[in-house]
């Protein structure tokens, strides 16, 4: 009983600094996109390909959630992202508190998109607001295509399902429109787009997702 | 302040549950393995090889753990396992009330062998004694060969690494020295396996390690 009620304290904490947080993003026009899914399910990779070829058409900024080391800011700094880290210190999921810390720091300016890269878990970062206009939650190939429902709270409160890794379709067992199914028995407006940082399938529809939802931010 | 208190007496909570455990399967002589490791990462797969080829040398009992599903439990009966599930219902980890709960249930006797399959999730598992005798942390070639450094906990804490897929290791980026070396800075005593659920490689030297831990364990 005690737990819950601090659990829901928590919770409600957390709540109140997101929306601090969607207030100050609401101001600056800032798009900001929370990416969660498995530890080496692709986050890092996709951003990495998403950086490269995003060239001027909007300026993104990255923060990368890891319960310890700096290796996925660095990785991306490395192909030109203007890219931030937070260790969690052993916290499974990023919170809005810890967000809000590295936004005070970091100050955006100018910045169309941030792209929060959160800490590879499919489970916890899913209750967390961080004050973001859209979840997006990513599965691999590799990992299997009943992941939605055996992890049905983040494909509940994502906008955007990414499939990643179909260049290992060939040989897995993974079947990608029982995995659309699944994720739609979940959530029925979810979309889905397969994808793979290594052949480049997808990009293009992710980038399309991406700047729609840029655009509407500017305009709204 | 008053989180982290609460969390070292649900931390205590759990510890004293997990003693009691530890000794209800020291009278048994039961071995108890709890397997720690991200959705996908071949989990399932692994313990289904392991019930089709453990014959009679050991007899073997399996509780898995799920946020949601009993998919797991089932797909595990079918190939003739004594398969038990646990749904956390949202919880990202197994907790020792919850294996206390189900041992009472299911009251297993003359078994040799106790296989703890945790949620999928590299993180939170690891902070939760279950009475086992050993843990073991699973990963997958595809999810990458830094991970030891990226969720150091669970490797401090396991006596096995098994790295798993390892059929997927060609045109992958994926070195099976730096994961072993790199295991081997957060745990100098953590044992590797690398194996394949699909080829069979290091199905033996799984089942030695296995067979040495009963054998202890019935000596003991």
């Amino acid at each position: 009983m005690k737990t819950i009620k601090l659990r829901s304290n928590v919770m409600a904490e957390n709540n109140r600094i997101a929306q601090k947080l969607r207030e100050t993003y609401e101001k600056k026009k800032l798009l900001v996109i929370n990416i969660i899914g498995s530890p080496g399910c692709g986050k890092t990779s996709l951003l990495e390909e998403t950086i490269k070829k995003a060239d001027n058409n909007f300026r993104t900024m990255i923060i990368v959630g890891d319960v310890q080391t700096e290796y996925d800011a660095e990785r991306l700094k490395k192909v030109g992202a203007d890219a931030y880290q937070i260790e969690t210190m052993g916290i499974c999921h990023l919170d809005a508190r810890m967000l809000q810390k590295k936004i005070q720091d970091i100050r955006p300016k100018g910045t169309d998109l941030l792209i929060i890269e959160n800490v590879g878990n499919l489970v916890c970062p899913a209750g967390y607001d961080l004050g973001e206009d859209s979840k997006v939650v990513m599965v691999s190939v590799p990992e299997g295509d009943e992941k939605p429902l055996k992890y049905p709270a983040i494909f509940h409160r994502a906008d955007l399902f990414l499939i990643t890794k179909i260049d290992m379709l060939e040989n897995s067992n993974f079947n990608l429109d029982r995995a659309v199914q699944n994720a739609k028995k979940i959530n029925p407006d979810i979309k889905a787009i397969p994808m793979s940082s290594k052949t480049g399938e997808g990009m293009n529809e992710w980038f399309s997702w991406l700047e729609e939802k840029i655009s509407r931010k500017k305009g709204g």
